[in-house]
């Protein structure tokens, strides 16, 4: 493809992010190039714009990738140029002791060293993307999925599910999810899919809330109207829930999650956090109450990814409605604008190529 | 209650049960006495029945039991006459070392040794029932369940659901299930609540398939239509199963459920086998494919019933609609005879008091 | 026994602790009473004395009683008055919900609610001990172990063992261990118990640190001579430990724990914290690196204690050494003067009848 | 290194090995060519030889290599020529479903998919040996470890200590292991490393029972002697063990370890069966006793060696010993004659270049 260029969204600054022409990169020997079809705006993207997670000025952001591939490494087997793929936002190199010990996120044995799309090298809210490792990492997409319906499959459902799953949700669990964004709507999804008998969740958005039920709440509280710890207290008569999901990343709804464990009780974090979190004594049962605490970064690799879109294939969720809006990869910053400033109900925006 | 009797069903000699009077029990300390307002007939009722299961005659059998606390031993504390309970068909003590290292089924040590009603002890099937280790056992019921919805909890919903869950069915999983009976029936379900994204069945009776789609399977399968095995390759496209659950009991269905599981699955076995089984080294993979085989008797105790009466109450399953017949206990010899010959599509008989 | 009267050590008010004469209690049904033939004081004793965990004044303190079956409740079957027995810190009743569930040391849903001993009923500090829920709790003790073999059973191995249990120690991880008083020694033990490649524990007493190595360490660091989470991070070339596990119960041990903790690796905590944890956000990773931080309390129950006699009993660990010092009951102030100012290189203090 | 040869041992025809001259191959892009330092002869290589097992003739046999890096394919980094390196019998890719998700010896989700040494592709019996997927499998052997200290770590030692693992075992377990050859040697070893409390192994051989003796066994039964099953039933007082490992791979030992497992207890097979298992219903109480039996592949891949290379380092086992006799590869017909025919006392052979 010679000197071809193509259109990528950088970071440049805090608070400035840059549409430029870029060069297609060329794919080493375990490499693929993907030409993307669809991708989307996380909201660990608008933390990037923010200057609130540091990255490389320069780099390509976005890490949601729907794609065609275009060329691959010479190393690489058993696919075809052409062929529809989705690609995890954690892209493990399989190959590693952390990924060969199962830890496949913190690949290297680095903190989230298995996240490297638009964190560590250029990302995917750009034309083409080089996608590193791609036998591990590459994953055929069904005919009968359209991508806006795989588009979830990266870091949202990923994510969320992954909420239900390290919390060990048990059949006839009751489960409390904190924040009802993106990601914690797929945690509900995923605690219903994991045998949860209740599920209460949490927010102070109704249009949220009305999702919330569609995917699987059985209860929800606007905590604008009422104080969510107690709400949930009286509502499992002081029990306190098995497990508690804090889907929104700040030291409230950690503490809040705390405050509903009951004894014995997990909770499963997958918010990212910009600051410290106090942990009170008594919601620690100073220690002695059989905790356990629990932090998760999106899994990823392509065996992932086949599980998703299986479970999306077979109709166990119906995500493609978190797709609210649609723009041109031309119109990115606008609907950096819509999004990062959570207008109109926005929940999640596909982009693709002008 | 001085020297009043009660009807019970005991056996009497292989092929022969009668309905008859004894005398109604008296709690000891720790048991608590129960008029049974509702009841059931189990497979294993009938394995009894034939003599294919031995018991002394003169037992009561039976082990499925709602009903009323009548009489409390003086050390059962936190229950009062009148309410109205659940008790599973295991009844764990909770205080041996198997129950408190988790492995209550097996109570004492013993082989099946939480298996005492209708078993080692006078079962259900009567007007009053004596409930051992009452404080672990009996399991209120809430107002709004009838007893006819919490009438599969006891042994039906309990042993299917620990299909799926000694299974360990993650989301994403491909699981078989052979036999849609209803313990079948209810693996199903309780594959479908642990996030299988494709469940298979396999049965000869189409109201039991029709039914198997209702409870959460994707494709049912007629073995008297097609072979069960080729056809489970061919959907998986020679795959395999994650999971294969074994929901009869015969040599046959388990070397199936082997001849479909993938390099590394979970063969979870719910059947009672009234004969040896033969495992072909090829099925076995000359003991090199990394598989489990795993076999599960009811999980009981109170814990249980509650956790399955919530999945019951917040609506994640319809089984109530396993009542497919319904008898007082002074018919119950002919619901023995529907039952044990299957007659009129019976899936479930629900036995009252006269 | 009438109105016979006993020596007990109770708890008068903060700073305070007294040996009072006390009725001999009457068990009942489902209770035994034993006489203690030797006991020790744990550390939690001592934050008891001084007001740090508060009890109810009055009450007789002490949780780690081995003894002889001196009457046994109405209901209780299985023993016989003579036995000789060990019965953990935590006894759970093994029929609530929670028991029944695994979470025996939350007994009743309720925070620490299997710790009764010494904290809501009266403890083993005394010549005669009530035992609730004799059944699940009275584990009876080979003839050829001594009172002195078997008196870390009830909490200081059972408890210690529950950080490598807890941290699910895997063949060839690595460990550290923080704090080598009694409980750290014996997590040091389970973790080489469960296939620890290399362990590295941090004390800044010598004598703990000589013992650490007999029991299992391969390592161990004076963090008054260098700083632990600099010399763990070398002696691990920055890859950090699978597992830290926590024995103080300090805000500063915590962190430490966090801090050289490989991402994707697992803190368990044991101590009894005072006061709030802060969690610094850098060693939390943001949330993203899939770490588990875990408590446990003390595991309790007849099973665990035979499971714990059996290691003793075979020779896998050697911690009848950890007794250091002999007191009669009537001179136990002496030994809480001693013990509680860690004087003498006190480790554990054994103490008998009069 | 143009068209020169390698010395390499074939399988010919059943009953027919041969040492042949064949080219030294080159290293694709994601493979190493190692030079073969020491190697050794397992069971399953006698297996093959008699034809018990199918290989492809002309296939170099053997899957235990400890060698030096000769060269590195285009696209492996993070090795240089010349480091010395031990690579698992099994060598998973990392990359394909089956990896990501774990079950890594399935590699491609094909029945021992990750074995391919000897078995599919040629093997370590040879001067040279390529090694596929090189970045997953080269395991770095620490300079202060000699060739034969890590000799066992490819497959006896991985394998046994799998036995263990599979098996779950706990601190205070008590495990039998059936056959004391060098797997089964190890698998007590492991079971050593696991907790168990009490260990009793089964062979008929007086020099392996000695050697179980050291590696960890408390009793060993020679079954010459006496009926294993009913001993080891004696020995437990009735209660049978906890875990039960089958090292040998006859439908006898697989059996006897069923007959000796407590209800809800758990088989872990290690042995390579030849023929079809009979399971008596008996021995499987009907289906009803909540027994587990699995079954394990070596497990394979750089990290594994590391961890067992750590348990060496660390002097957690004494494998060394198990080199009983060392012969050049020119030789190794006379070691497949001594260790085929278990001459000698021999335990394992070391096999180095002349």
């Amino acid at each position: 493809m010679g000197n071809r260029t193509m259109k990528a969204l950088i970071f440049s600054a805090p608070g400035k992010i840059e549409l430029v022409e870029k060069p297609i990169p060329r794919p080493g020997p375990t490499d693929a190039l993907i030409r993307i079809t669809t991708t989307t705006i996380c909201g660990t993207d608008v933390h990037i714009l923010k200057g609130e997670y540091p990255v490389k000025p320069g780099l390509t952001i976005g890490h949601e990738p729907v794609g065609v591939i275009e060329e691959l490494g010479t190393a690489v087997t058993g696919y075809t140029v052409g062929q529809r793929v989705v690609v995890g936002a954690i892209t493990p190199c399989g190959q590693c002791g952390s990924c060969l010990e199962g830890i496949q996120a913190q690949c290297g044995g680095k903190p989230m060293g298995g996240w490297r799309f638009g964190n560590t090298i250029d990302g995917a809210q750009a034309e083409f993307l080089l996608v590193p490792n791609a036998m591990a990492n590459l994953a055929l997409v069904p005919d009968q999925l359209s991508d806006e319906e795989v588009l979830m499959c990266p870091d949202i459902m990923s994510t969320g599910f992954s909420g239900a799953e390290s919390g060990k949700i048990k059949i006839g669990d009751t489960v409390a999810v904190f924040a009802q964004g993106p990601i914690g709507l797929c945690a509900t999804a995923g605690a219903r899919l994991s045998g949860a008998s209740l599920i209460i969740t949490v927010d102070n958005l109704e249009n949220r809330l009305r999702m919330s039920r569609e995917v699987g709440a059985d209860i929800t509280i606007n905590f604008k109207e009422k104080d969510p710890v107690q709400a949930i207290m009286d509502i499992t008569r002081g029990r306190g829930v098995d497990v508690a999901i804090e889907a929104l990343g700040t030291e409230g709804t950690f503490q809040s999650c705390m405050r509903v464990l009951k004894p014995g009780g997990t909770l499963s974090s997958l918010g990212v956090y910009s600051g410290d979190i106090h942990i009170p004594v008594s919601a620690f049962y100073a220690g002695l109450g059989d905790q356990t605490l629990i932090t998760t970064l999106c899994p990823g690799g392509k065996e992932r990814m086949r599980r998703l879109m299986e479970i999306i294939g077979h109709g166990r969720v119906a995500l493609k409605s978190m797709v609210t809006h649609r723009y041109k990869l031309s119109q990115i910053l606008e609907a950096y604008d819509l999004f990062g400033n959570q207008r109109d109900g926005v929940l999640k925006v596909a982009i693709t190529p002008d």
